[in-house]
């Protein structure tokens, strides 16, 4: 592996933290590389109150220094600004239950309703836990902070070579955008999905997903939807048909499926691709035109990916989002402690966070890409990767 | 990694072999037990005139002494049948160009028109390939059943834990199954889609798909399709919330992405989760029958996942399938020598291999939940894993 | 891997962190079960002043609640109490060259004269650095300090099977232990040890070690020396011989061969079993006694390790560490700059550092023993675990 | 992981079988690449008769075509030459218990009588296993045919780059070479060994070991000893200090130490480097001179390795390994039937193999070394790697 990662963290802990050794030196890169992609997963219209308490910032504890990545492993940390509130529920060290005040803290942030549609039963199943906190503070979506703190460094990384990777919102619950409204160049799509609160291109269909949104709160209910993610400027080459766990779409719809709620993983046309017949569906090839230095497709219904590798088009992927399952109206549900009927915990959730979780798939996109990237080109410092990247380029756009 | 394994072998070459390090000690095993799933591979309506030529059989090299595995790594070999004619075109050794007989078989078999849709043209980008042989032979579906030979030893194994696994056909290109008039029992569904030549439960969709088959055949086209596939007897607590790479989700979904073909992994419900609201998608917990073990829960959206864990409920996803790309009326494309227009290269194929590839399906998730058994219940004999399974169950079932 | 670590930070940085993921559930854990390994690396005769300033405490920031560990990554940061005086010289952010005061302490703090043993010169070479500082902060053996604390939390869990580990100092440079005069029994070692300022069980052949290390140091020079790593209470069957790299034997080779300044690792008699004819080497099996539950052996020539696995001895492995490179009598180099003769840069070290080194020994074999014992048992609590562990002793003790 | 690889097979298995994959495209590579190391490999005074039947010879299954390597994973195959004998004993499949002369067969080939020093007992304990045959079949040290296989692929690929690794053997038992006597230049060494059937370039030692082997023979004994192993023409920069296990000389010593027997590894001047002071042991560096590309070094004390990284001198290791445990005078032990004593079994078996484990040296070195190499140097193919290796090298060769 080029690069491996660590997260750790609890939704209400001290901080999350991630460490990534593996990178190479002589990449520069400041807190606001990392800032600004934590402050887009924190925005979208349905997301709760928490968002504004955070806020969050990364600090850079090591493997940097004046700027500039050494080689040596890099620590980011994002601290919980709530932390105070929650010292004593989370502290790490044994509290004195003994305290009047500690102890009712403590059996009145004890959670034994399991929420139906979160890793709360079957995670106190599988680590016999009795306080179900003890699993949802890690099995928050929390946790994918860290990885988007991952993901930035490595869209950094990959910016460098102009490969470039943005999301938008194609649903929320049962509202699509109009495909047919949408712009067909993708930096359009991308300056519209990133000036919408809802990350979408598709203005009315933004002003429909809001509403929906809003009676779901209401109601206290939730919703999912669709997101998309684009990588542009990959070069051909990344992944590998030569065996099953190195080919690039199967790290991609791993590293999608593994973002909490998501239930569906699609490249290119996806699911469609399985309705219309081969000769309809393939992307054709065509001759180096005299400016290009590759040859040509007109359609890109393979995202970008064939055979388990990048093809140099634009790599495409949908991730589909469960809505929430936290729900302010809840569900049935069980007490674990007795094993009888009760309706679920409710903790302070959001609405609907599918342009968050876009966000998360970009890192995730991000992170999958350099991966392979590195493998594939190698070296330790920027410079070394950059003549190796250019070499290759040069070699197969001679051909 | 409770278990690992490498597979290796071409399409036309001397054989398949795949290694499998970490399969416990004292697993009775018998070259039937891989022979059908082998077999059940190479069925299915729309394949090619190749599947009876093969009728693969299993070679079981090392690893398995009179019927039982010992710890050791296990060795599993396929013959290719049809290897004397190819003895020349695939020789691991350098042949006789100089013998004009040689020469021009070479010349033949060589391969440059690239197929749209395959790994032909990155793949020989990526690796420097002039003749497409070179990338094709690999990146052919045929490793697949190397792959089917390593979930049959999985399922061995997770059949004796009573953890059975099926796949079944929903649709062939635009042709559905009637999803009312599938059988609701698991069982059932298996027992007709086993009966079916396109493992299809619905047996008035099955005419229907084979006469759109037969037309694409016709036209020399070809026909995608989805699968599903089931896991019953899955015990709570596979996969895990810590890690983003540990999710079970995560797992499954680049093993059923990394099948040839697939663009779209979905568990559960899938897309479908993301339209309707929280509180009709969740799946309401209910407190333990007299007779039961376990909470209740009387629908299954999540697919036996939450959480990226396991609940105790079937495990269900569905893959889908774009058509083969190897089209008998080829796609336009370019001849890699001279980057020139050319009609894409035609080689034997199947119209359809929707039903395979559910095979593989099979033995995918197969893999992925050996992986996360083992791991969970350690142990290096059978003999040993079978208490520590046992007393987790008695742990988790006892609260 | 039953369970993963990475580690970050550098020598003058703001902190060491470590980020442990695959720590079951249900394990008390404290600061102090941490610290007062931390505190006993710092110890030693020989060590620079820097072991003052330090004092080394663990923060833990995530993965353990009240006193326990949750399943969650477990996150350590260890901060450096020098930070304050470090800040701008190895701020991770720009820093501003223009104010001449910061210029200069930049400028000071560079180096360029690459310090023969050290990874200085392959190190810039590599990362095509300029400034030898940033090789040698993250090169710096205080990196240790991070291992010592995940070895510190292996050690409270396989304290809990009791399974004990602990080193002990059998030369400084040329002066050896009197293997005549130490304890036969391993626990009055290990008591001697921890009372002695070398962590020396010969109370006489420490005074003239120190008396050794007193003249290195008045020379500037510096001294290397042997230690020994013991593990108690090991049950038969971690590692393995049927792939190369399950070994115990290998895996514990690369864990004491990566502590910085170690050029030989041996295990039982080393290079001594090579020097005997094999009648007088291997360790005899005798029956069972009454009062016993195993095989028993009169001898442990092996350390514990037979075929690659553990055979129920006790585990005896030794390094031997070379001498502190940094020498306040410098040696031959160049100056990276120019290419030039210079003497190697000084910067405050140690004169010695085997007791440390042996306690860095003690964790890296903690931590393979527990990599090892997770392997085999299994689970995710502390309870599944024990069931899992007595069920396997029961097993194999019966027969 | 740049490459990996799995072996499977048995002592008398129908044949031994390694996978490699991610081996770069374009290597030329033919049968004799592997089969002059697997013959070397059997070579060496005190081999057993076994050694006459064998001559290995590789099949190489795929991954390769025309002599030129795919990208595709490599399969090797090696035939035992005396597996008919063993088709019963060794049969995968159950055999006939009733037929009389099988059972027979079976119960005379079944081994109870465990041997000290071999994997048997701890073995028996962790699989489970009743009949030792069981363990020694995959603990026979024949398997490292298959990792000399691997080896000799990977040193093929590095000999391209000028990389060449030899070893030789240092002692046999209590006999020396006379280091003295040994030649300066490291390529008249290699002569020398190559020529010598203890692989021993001290021709008068060599006279004194082959005494010390028929003394052990006619005695029913066994001698272990101690080889080096070198490598030539390693780039500076392989392996790396910013991570325990990214150091080379960590994963050059698990290489090593899980070759059967070894008991102590040790890189450089190993143990000696700890008995003298720093002053004395660190390569001092010198100006490069007018014709060199690097910097200079008089000695090599380091063994090539300096903070975990290859430095550009000659990486020098050694291994000490035991004598071989199977004993014609068999040791004291016990029958694992019953629990009572009996003497251990013997197979037929070696009385030194102290050359062959040097062959196999060079084999893990390889491995490690193409690790690192393709690591640092990514690439997909040789002509890609080619310019990446010279880039570097002019990178740091003109600083």
């Amino acid at each position: 592996m080029a690069f491996r990662f660590l997260t750790s963290g609890e939704s209400h802990g001290k901080c999350l933290t991630a460490i990534i050794e593996g990178i190479p030196a002589g990449i520069p890169l400041k807190p606001d590389d990392i800032d600004k992609h934590l402050a887009r997963r924190q925005q979208g219209y349905g997301r709760g109150d928490r968002m504004k308490i955070e806020q969050d910032r990364v600090l850079i504890n090591s493997g940097v220094r004046h700027g500039m990545t050494t080689g040596a492993p890099v620590c980011f940390e994002i601290e919980n600004k709530d932390w105070q509130n929650w010292q004593v529920t989370m502290s790490s060290q044994a509290v004195d239950i003994n305290n009047p005040s500690i102890s009712e803290l403590i059996t009145q942030k004890k959670i034994t309703h399991v929420r139906p549609g979160h890793a709360d039963l079957p995670g106190a199943l599988k680590y016999n836990h009795q306080d179900i906190r003890n699993v949802l503070e890690r099995s928050s979506a929390r946790e994918t902070a860290a990885r988007v703190a991952v993901g930035a460094l490595a869209s950094t990384i990959l910016g460098i070579f102009n490969i470039e990777i943005f999301s938008h919102v194609l649903r929320i619950g049962p509202v699509n955008v109009d495909s047919e409204s949408l712009p067909v160049n993708y930096n359009i799509i991308r300056e519209f999905a990133e000036k919408s609160e809802l990350r979408c291109a598709d203005y009315s269909a933004s002003i429909a997903m809001k509403k929906a949104i809003d009676e779901a709160k209401e109601a206290g209910d939730s919703f999912g939807g669709l997101f998309e993610v684009v990588a542009l400027g990959v070069p051909v080459g990344l992944g590998s048909y030569v065996h099953w766990d190195k080919r690039l779409d199967g790290l991609i719809a791993q590293a999608i499926m593994s973002i909490p709620g998501i239930k569906t993983v699609s490249i290119g046309l996806g699911k469609a691709s399985s309705e219309i017949p081969g000769s309809k569906l393939h992307d054709e090839i065509y001759p180096k035109n005299d400016d290009s230095k590759d040859y040509q497709r007109k359609t890109n219904h393979s995202g970008g990916i064939e055979g388990g590798i990048s093809n140099g088009n634009p790599i495409v992927l949908k991730g589909a989002m469960k809505p929430i399952p936290t729900l302010k109206k809840p569900l049935k549900s069980i007490n674990l402690e007795n094993g009888e009927e009760h309706i679920a915990h409710y903790e302070r959730s959001d609405v609907c966070a599918v342009p968050a979780a876009g966000i998360v798939g970009e890192s995730m996109l991000a992170i999958v890409l350099l991966q392979a990237f590195l493998e594939k080109f190698g070296g330790d410092s920027l410079e070394e990767i950059k003549v190796n990247y250019e070499n290759y380029c040069n070699m197969y756009q001679k051909r």
